[in-house]
């Protein structure tokens, strides 16, 4: 399952955040890139606030994208959207065929998270999505730079940090994350902010 | 008026483009580069379909953005945005100090222009913006590529060719607008498309 792979240089990823909490529905944007090096594509799509469709919008949002066949890999920058919308990442592997790679700037505060879920009708359920997404690891961030953590689903950790350490060129956070985060705060805010 | 200046290699450039006309407001999307390298920031705006107001929404977009004091050049993509809402180049150069540099796939079909511009009331307005903008000149695309058309104000013939060179690494339309474009597209038609 969480097998190791060659990667190429150019190896297609995408990259996929969400915006700020303005409305019911949150704008996610996906950034194809190839490496660390440039843009192929953009995608866009809404998911519900605090809804639980995260995982079918972007899993249905990657199988009609033109990019589809070359996407290797998946990047989400966590795995709650829009609120607590969560992606579970065992599912959205297995729908696309695609290995996904959760990455995170600081190790989740899981006992806030819980206390937050309890006023979620659904809250048990997005508690198993979570716990679902597995062991939380602490890997070297992109050019010797702050460490960050991460999960997976249907990739191994060697091909994993590889990964890591091609597509981080310009901070600890991978290119395909650190611009969608870019175009989603700049398209929503009108101009771009703060880190992915 | 028109000077050379030295190009620093990570020189920061705004590139503009706009999306599809679904509606009367009409968004655009502005990318701010080091170079051909890498994304620093997006900006969004909205412009009114054959409007008249282009020229100064992409005006107070730079002068209020953070990244105002680093932007060396700004580069649109042709000189009508949002259906035949015309840019005032020289205009936009004066009233943001900022060179500015048009890039056209093709030398543009001016008489189909002028036949267009008969049903606008304002059509001698828009048809003196456009002759305003200068003599259009071709030249080479980056490295080798299909050559380009160009328009600028506030710059140097030679610095613009190197700018286009030092920018223009996918293709042969510079890394600022291609960006620009695929984020536009992607943002309001759900997947990016065509070329900038």
């Amino acid at each position: 399952m969480n097998s190791d792979f060659h990667i190429k240089s150019e190896i297609r990823i995408l990259g996929i955040d969400d915006s700020a909490l303005l409305n019911k529905n949150v704008m996610i944007v996906g950034t194809v890139f190839r490496g660390g090096s440039w843009i192929d594509g953009v995608l866009r799509s809404e998911i519900t606030k605090d809804g639980l469709d995260a995982t079918d919008i972007i899993s249905n949002m990657i199988k009609k994208s033109k990019h589809y066949g070359q996407i290797r890999v998946v990047m989400l920058d966590g795995i709650t959207y829009g609120g607590f919308n969560v992606v579970d990442i065992e599912k959205l592997h297995r729908e696309t065929g695609i290995p996904v790679i959760v990455v995170m700037r600081s190790y989740p505060d899981f006992e806030k998270i819980k206390s937050a879920l309890e006023y979620f009708s659904d809250g048990k359920e997005r508690w198993t999505i979570i716990t679902r997404a597995g062991k939380i690891e602490k890997i070297a961030g992109g050019k010797g730079r702050n460490p960050i953590y991460i999960q997976k689903a249907g990739i191994g950790l060697e091909s994993l940090k590889k990964i890591i350490q091609l597509t981080s060129i310009r901070s600890n956070i991978p290119e395909p994350l650190r611009v969608a985060h870019l175009i989603a705060t700049g398209i929503i805010l009108g101009e771009s902010r703060g880190k992915a």
